[in-house]
């Protein structure tokens, strides 16, 4: 996490603040439970939390420098500041419990965080898409000019996949949001799994299948597989942006702010930095994932190598797809769409993306494809080598106008017929 | 895919008589639907179904070679051995439809064939779990002895983890069982979206919400991550048992064949070749997720650099993760157990693992945690260096006696108590 | 290795018959540095060879069913061919003696094969990039219009990447020609480092400086990094040429040859195909590193998870990359190059390239260089706008026209002196 | 960059402090090179220099949130404070002429310092080799035991595997080290290649061949890999320690520092959580590899999406790196041998381990391998099933005791004979 790409909300889940915070709620909500089977004494936990201590994080830090153990060291300075009844606080709890329950609940929120995110990004997308339902641009495949499709239709198709993503996501949460008040390898040698059903809903999670020390990596890594798909939609748009902004196309632009400068040496330029930035941002979101596939293959009951990956890339993984969550709403809202631009390039391939409906025509009246396709073929090579207008040379070659009346030729050159989907297919991709 | 790794199942599937065979099938849903609509003469697909033609991978091949386009050369060879109707094959369609729907239909099969063989592992592991409920271990973390569990709980964990690996493989099965006949730069020029449903239905498929040119690839990023996670619980098992079968812990042992040679030097050497074998495979299916991740951001409506890619991983990473499936449930099923081991590796701990319900009764008798600890851990370090038995040890400290009789004592040496949740772990994960 | 991306060198290296070929050559070399040392009768592997024996990897198949054992099955063929003098091969060695050896023979063979075709393509890259050391081409950063450039020098950036990759391979190649003829754990208890030495250095290898049972896996990951590094070098190239042959840049283009075609549904396009596969093909090739990076920490002496991953993936990455060089080769020479159009693309930027020029212009008359930006940006900004013409703009603006005569700002307007260094990049990048 | 993890001299390193000092000191020495040729008055540097400016980070970042230009903000600064010479500063250079070369001396920098405690990693190796040189330990490969090896030999091996990841770095380090002052697209339009070459040398840096706008991209992804793979050669180091310390095992073992605690509810354990450690950040280092392959294939002259990769991995990867050595150099020095243990272990596999010998002298007595084999692997198996000692069944095997005597049989048992060349494989691996 560096401060240039952590949204202020990413960076207090992750402080130490908030964590010590989190494991104090999850000692109290076991604490209340163990309260529920008599295993500590009645109005325990009620007791410490009205005290309402302030954890200094520093001091647990101070601590843990003698102990080297984080969890010893946080409850030592709870009972500095809780005093006696905090005694009863971790029984039977194995240190796995509090930890790995508590960054559950971390990740739970960062994914609430993040699936907010996603659907302020999938509103920005709705508005711009229907507002560019009519929009005609020339579709590309291998980046050479295609057939028509419409602005709204490409813009669309990034919500859906966005959409997907958020499902992705939002299951994921689900998986993570497993805690595990099992004890020492899982076994509930000192609790109960009632106990820990108890605690848990408490603090809005279930409870593990079957633990080991710990709440297994799988889920973990199913998040970070998460967060990647989901960037790597984020970055098919950046990546689309670029492509539109270059000069040669110049058909949308990221908003340019005032007082910005584009490049110290050339003045006048105007740079899809965001979008650049959000297509590296997605390769280190991205980059998280093997290291959380490769902690899932512990050792037996578990082995800590997890922790310090975890502690790494939890954090930074989250707030910098926040980040680019934030981001990518932004660049959508402010897009600045040159339509003029795109007729521009729509008529520079001179029609010839109407070839398939002449195709068409064309074995509509018998002809067989291969024919077919080499009537259209030395035509489309005539307009594509500037020796005149597509639809003209069409009329003029004796073959295609044996078959086809000039009404006929008109019909398949017709745009709007060839997009007369567009609203159908923005309209099912917002409502799905 | 090379033959060693490779169940014939999927040998099968990837081969090119069933890739051209599933084009084929698609093409004619595709003309069946086109009829409904009256785009082509009614019959038509049932004429050439009629003809019940066979496809010659080898003849399209050479086709290719000189028009460099693979469904050309395919609709050619179609065109050769069907006749005249095959004219109307492919109308309004473009390469894609027939290459990602047909794609689709590839993976949700291979997807069928993974489910299968992970039900078949489950069950395995079941079946095992249960003979095991009551099977003592000493559960380790950081390979350290810690506390006693449940040979059969750990199986049930290894169950739980597969199924939830099952049940992300078959989301994303439904999420790449996605097909698309929407034309080229997908917005139905020449087609409708009611065709579309109606070919892909009859093809057990759903529609793309926003095609481009093709499918959308975080679909297929999603699959290569379900393949991914499958793998590595596979992978987190085959290490625990090749931990297990170390020679210094003895506790379980792959099946030996006759007539197996363990070792050139060293004939008498039982080796958990299998499991390791399943750890480097593990590493070849997470291998092709990077790959499928860097697919996703294709250029516009398209570019074709995922192909080669899919082209390769695909039948690599469902094949490789096939055959592992197979080998870890013979694995399973064959897996020699040895619980006087497990017993032997129990007891060397020397009861130490008991310390934590010593430390709960000290603090149930009114003893602040940190005392507690202190008392518990000066006769485990005891103990740990041999110099007497920990229950002994424990029952000739003062200050702990002065406190627990030997009755309660003997009340938190026992191994029972410790497991009485075992079955219902283990049944939980099976139901579950 | 699919047989569409690998040429028929590859596919020969990587054959069973190769591979035993290999084995047999390794055991022959060690017996006769055994024979040396008096550990084997004299002349054993002179009479071996002699009989010339052709293994057949099919029998060998066949045994291994039984054994489970390839080494085991390998030197019983072996005596089944050459009989009683067979019996003296392999000993005291270990199995990994001779499949480590022969593997780093193969994958050295693998680099030599590699090296030369790179050195094909940086020939083929020299030729191209001084043949258009002086045609000027629009740099580009962030896909916008910067300063003039030539293609000559675009080319030999090129080539100086391909030089670096070489020189990685080169030392890559270095680090994987070493054997190990040390026996089971590395300890030589039957052999003698002097005897490894000897039988290594017959066959071009060098020895393990440490071995465990095998060669430290290291020496592999370092050669999957530099195949991924060249592969990476190759799809900057290629993500190049499909910026230059995007429809509306048009610059450059691959070779269309006769007879191919497009697209189904659009016969006019010629799309970058072989650019987008050499894409998806680094990404393949970049795959294979993260499974080979986690075969080096490898259980003690060893273990045999490595092993799958490099039957799977050593064919699969040299093969593939050999494929992509073949192809790039291809591409470069058959480039077909439009200076027309780069000068086109050129005059497109309005000579807004030469702000900077008139920047420094300005700041050399004493001008403060935030003061000169203002006076530069706003006309820079009038030209962008379509108000007039750069140079008119600078003219008629009264501040600039009080610093800068006519003279001066034609003198800043010059595109040949922009450039004046580009022989002498292509030359450097050439000679290097 | 967390604190946990990042060494002060890491920290440092990569502080705004340090890295806006060095975009002074490129200036500088630009500005210097400039003088000797004449396009800067003589002495601007010098008296810039000798103004000893104090940059304030806050400042830059204040002026960027307007600007949003990095280093337009930096030279606004640094006009506030040096006054009017510092117009003269980045005459002709673009942004990355600073940033790159800039970067490229941190990157130096860093990997000074990780050459600096890899040299004190190998040295410790070294002490601990040597000090283990005649140390018996049961070399194991699948985690079965095998045949004797030195613990000497053992670190000898670690150590081999570091020298090659220090000479991977070293050469690695050359590569990064070049930096780049020729101006927007690297034509050097308004500088020279002399000049240039100049002010790179003062620096310590050398010039990119071939410019884009930016320095070559696989120059660092190199480095990245350099990085990884010196991980990764810990990662197999702290893997082994795991295994050494394991509770069946305990062979060797973390130092265990006063106060410390193993675990909250297991007071007694002593677990390698430095080692484990050092597994899971060789994850985070891998990590970084497959973003920065990514960034290679950037666009024409440049785009900016490594900015953000590099700005977030670069001093993550190497700070993590650098607190590995750091680390790992502690765990050598302290690692707690357990001779007497390894004797145990060595012991308890009767013996079994001079198979390899007796099967070379019952060939040398003139039997066929294979019927040597079934001689030695039938006694063996007894030994294995606990039916007498390996060494006793052989003699009374009657078929054996034909072949070798009983001094014979004595002389194959000979375990300092197995080891030998232990000496000399430490001292080759240390002088290499």
């Amino acid at each position: 996490m560096i401060a240039r790409y952590t949204p202020r909300a990413f960076a207090e889940l992750w402080s130490d603040e908030t964590r010590y915070g989190i494991w104090l709620d999850v000692e109290l909500s076991a604490c209340q439970a163990m309260e529920t089977e008599g295993l500590v004494p009645k109005g325990t936990a009620a007791s410490i939390r009205a005290k309402n201590i302030a954890l200094d994080p520093s001091v647990i830090d101070e601590i843990e420098r003698t102990t080297r153990h984080d969890v010893i060291a946080f409850l030592t300075h709870v009972e500095q500041l809780a005093g006696e009844p905090a005694r009863w606080l971790h029984r039977g709890m194995t240190s796995s419990d509090v930890l790995d329950t508590s960054f559950a609940i971390q990740l739970a929120r960062a994914a609430d965080l993040l699936l907010e995110r996603t659907d302020g990004l999938i509103a920005a997308l709705a508005v711009r898409a229907q507002e560019h339902v009519h929009t005609a641009q020339i579709g590309r495949s291998h980046g050479i000019s295609a057939e028509p499709v419409s602005f709204g239709i490409v813009l669309a198709g990034h919500l859906a996949e966005l959409k997907r993503g958020r499902l992705r996501l939002a299951r994921a949460r689900q998986e993570i949001a497993v805690g595990k008040i099992a004890g020492a390898v899982g076994t509930y040698a000192h609790l109960s799994p009632e106990l820990e059903e108890r605690a848990l809903s408490s603090l809005g999670l279930s409870a593990e299948t079957v633990s080991t020390q710990i709440v297994a990596r799988d889920r973990h890594a199913s998040f970070f597989a998460a967060l990647a798909l989901l960037a790597a939609g984020i970055e098919r748009f950046a990546t689309n942006v670029r492509h539109w902004q270059r000069s040669e196309v110049g058909e949308a632009e990221e908003r340019f702010s005032v007082g910005q400068k584009g490049s110290s040496a050339m003045p006048h330029k105007r740079n899809p930095v965001l979008s650049e930035n959000l297509c590296g941002l997605a390769r280190v979101v991205r980059g998280a994932l093997a290291p959380a596939l490769e902690n899932i293959a512990l050792w037996h009951e578990r082995d800590i190598s997890h922790s310090s990956v975890e502690r790494m890339l939890a954090p930074d993984a989250t707030a910098t797809l926040g980040f680019m969550l934030e981001r990518c709403t932004g660049l959508v809202e402010g897009l600045v769409v040159y339509p003029e631009n795109m007729k521009r390039n729509l008529d520079r391939s001179g029609s010839l993306f109407f070839s398939e409906a002449i195709l068409l025509a064309l074995i509509g009246t018998g002809l067989g494809r291969q024919e077919a396709y080499v009537l259209v073929q030395r035509n489309a090579m005539k307009a594509f080598q500037g020796e005149g207008g597509f639809r003209t040379l069409l009329g003029e070659d004796p073959e295609v106008a044996a078959r086809l009346s000039a009404a006929e030729l008109d019909e398949a050159f017709d745009l709007e017929h060839s997009l007369r989907f567009a609203q159908q297919i923005v309209d099912r991709a917002i409502r799905a």
